[in-house]
């Protein structure tokens, strides 16, 4: 009996897409969806109401922080992460694999999924060409596990499989992640394949260590960007019998490798079960890989690039520190319904950018997950209604138009 | 023609204390009442929205800070403050007098409106004994004005009565005040004696510079601790025919000195026209000054601490930080009706005030604005029902009690 149910409503002909219903323990979530990121049970600077109120179905929180701090066992006490934070629809946890790989290697080495990106940094600043320098310090892979100390206080300590199961049930997510090891883009293939290796034994000893029968459990595909072993991880992750897949780790070194690492792996992987591709949300990046198939978004960017005065808007993204701003008495978007847009002007925003002021961070943190949110929502539609490509080409270029003005 | 209409619906008997009804041109206030301070345009943190619930009638913008930035005449081109922020209740602005003070001398010195306290930094942390040292390098007052240095840019600025009048005026809130030096608790009696004189000239100053007649100008009453000067002032200010009376500056070195300005102001100053005490709003000074004839506050105190985790409870201020809320799943007050109590734990609570997340802020600045303005509400009741000094006596038991533990 399994915590989850999904339901293929419609199949885009001609491609992978698909509009699902996904029946979780607190609620049920119309698929494909994106999932704001509330990394340490709060999704920076908002209240649980707004969210629903901007339409979220659902968030995600991240195992290793919430380790960190406050710690899972407190959370359990408090009930979980439903009652602890008041968000009362459904959660997902990651498994805490991609942290330590975030906060050890790829900190040191200035890497994230797409290596010459760094999604999870502002949505794709451009960095220098990545290479290897010295082994990291902050965490040590072996067969069972992964140490690494603390970002916080440099304390010790160990993630196995069995660790991240136990934590991501005191947490008490709908949806929890295998654990897994996250490879980076500058892994070569012999690494990449040894440490596939690991991350498959790990996802069995994932599935034995599951002990509650409330929570939907995710097997994670890895292997980098190199075909073989993205495709052998697909078979091999699909052939456990996981409530679903997320795809995750390295994703190549362009928007296009991520593609093809996209179009091996998601025909291996039972249709009847959902698909979440871990830390992308860029709105180019929703049509594409929905195209190809996946069902689930979490990416920090629409926050993250919120809280610097990046805004989206369906004319590109705009820098809300434009002097053009200043005296602009609009909303952010004309189109928006967005309660920041229906409140305040670009003006009143710019000014509150500038002065620093807190207010700032949840009113652009509000429009753009409204945005991201309900593109997502459209494009759902999109596949219902077989508008999709025309869906997708009105958006894009009225997107990318602006946004090189 | 006035802008305020100002009715005193019952006096309690044996003190100056009254409740009141402020009709001003954007909304009816209930006095005695105490109005959250919105410096640049917004509440740190807070929606119009939640002040309105929380049950704010009316909030303090200051004019030096939005002078600074955006600058007035922006303000004014978005409709004035209330079009600006989305706050459509009453404004009340300063008059800039006291910014150029206290990021001048009062910030060179250390000093603030009572002499070993910093009501404005935390809400009365004792400081070192205060003493002159330089003269101030960020402004410099002459007959006719203030001139200083801008805090963001070091640029030269230069109020005066007339100045400072108009850029209320382009501000727009229903309440202005006039322009007045405000001096510090360590300028000896001749000083304050001339400055005193500078007020007086630059209060009739402001009555002759202001041309809207949909705003209250508020005259300020100055002359540090000393008796005879305070006297005087009340007196001219009171002369003057403003539209309702502040009480501004230095208020001595401790709580018995700023009683005792109160007593000696008060009693001058026109009954049927309300009366400000700038900058003080300590639960403890609640009681006291309203009793001596104070209608309305404004006080930074209960956002700024809350941002640093110091909580208002019936029961004495907490420190959220404190492990014993590490476990605790009830609210900040069980008695509170705030939006914050109503939804959240202390123990999550905690855990937002350690991850330095900025939801703290916003939930935390709620609850403290709801625990003061709704005393405030509480003892205009008691002033009604002329419960007064029992009610005053029970609250500062409970309070005080715990406060000690």
């Amino acid at each position: 009996m399994s915590a989850l149910n999904f339901e293929i409503v419609h199949r885009l002909p001609g491609t992978l897409a698909r509009a699902g219903v996904l029946t979780l323990p607190h609620g049920v979530i119309e698929t494909p969806v994106f999932m704001p990121v509330g990394t340490k049970a709060t999704v920076k600077a908002m209240e649980p109401f707004e969210l629903e109120d901007l339409g979220a179905q659902i968030i995600l929180g991240n195992a290793y922080h919430l380790y960190m701090r406050p710690g899972a066992e407190l959370v359990a006490e408090f009930g979980g992460l439903h009652k602890f934070s008041g968000w009362h629809r459904p959660f997902l946890t990651d498994s805490g694999g991609f942290q330590v790989f975030s906060l050890g290697f790829g900190m040191e080495h200035g890497v994230g999924k797409i290596a010459k990106m760094f999604p999870g940094e502002g949505g794709g600043e451009q960095l220098a060409p990545p290479r290897l320098k010295t082994a990291p310090k902050l965490c040590k892979v072996d067969e069972d596990g992964v140490s690494f100390r603390s970002h916080i206080d440099g304390s010790l300590h160990r993630f196995t499989p069995a660790i991240s199961i136990q934590i991501q049930e005191q947490l008490g997510a709908d949806v929890i992640l295998a654990f897994d090891e996250c490879t980076s883009p500058l892994h070569d293939h012999a690494y990449t394949k040894a440490a596939l290796a690991r991350t498959h034994r790990w996802a069995k000893q994932s599935l034995d260590a599951k002990t509650r029968g409330d929570q939907a459990l995710f097997g994670i595909v890895q292997g980098g960007a190199y075909e073989d072993l993205r495709l052998a991880s697909a078979r091999y992750i699909d052939s456990l019998g996981f409530d679903g897949y997320a795809i995750g780790g390295s994703l190549g070194e362009s928007k296009a490798d991520m593609h093809h690492i996209l179009e091996w792996v998601c025909p291996l992987l039972a249709e009847g079960k959902p698909r979440h591709l871990l830390g992308i949300g860029e709105p180019e990046d929703l049509f594409a890989c929905i195209e190809r198939g996946v069902d689930m978004f979490d990416c920090v960017a629409p926050t993250r690039i919120a809280r610097h005065g990046s805004l989206y808007t369906q004319d590109g993204k705009v820098s809300i520190r434009n002097l053009r701003f200043r005296h602009d008495q609009g909303p952010i978007d004309a189109d928006c319904g967005c309660t920041t847009c229906k409140r305040y002007t670009r003006g009143y925003l710019r000014h509150l950018f500038l002065a620093d002021e807190l207010l700032f961070h949840r009113l652009s943190s509000i429009h753009n997950l409204y945005f991201i949110v309900n593109l997502v929502k459209q494009i759902r539609q999109s596949l219902i209604d077989e508008t999709f490509f025309e869906f997708k080409a009105a958006f894009m270029t009225r997107f990318n138009a602006k946004a090189l003005v």
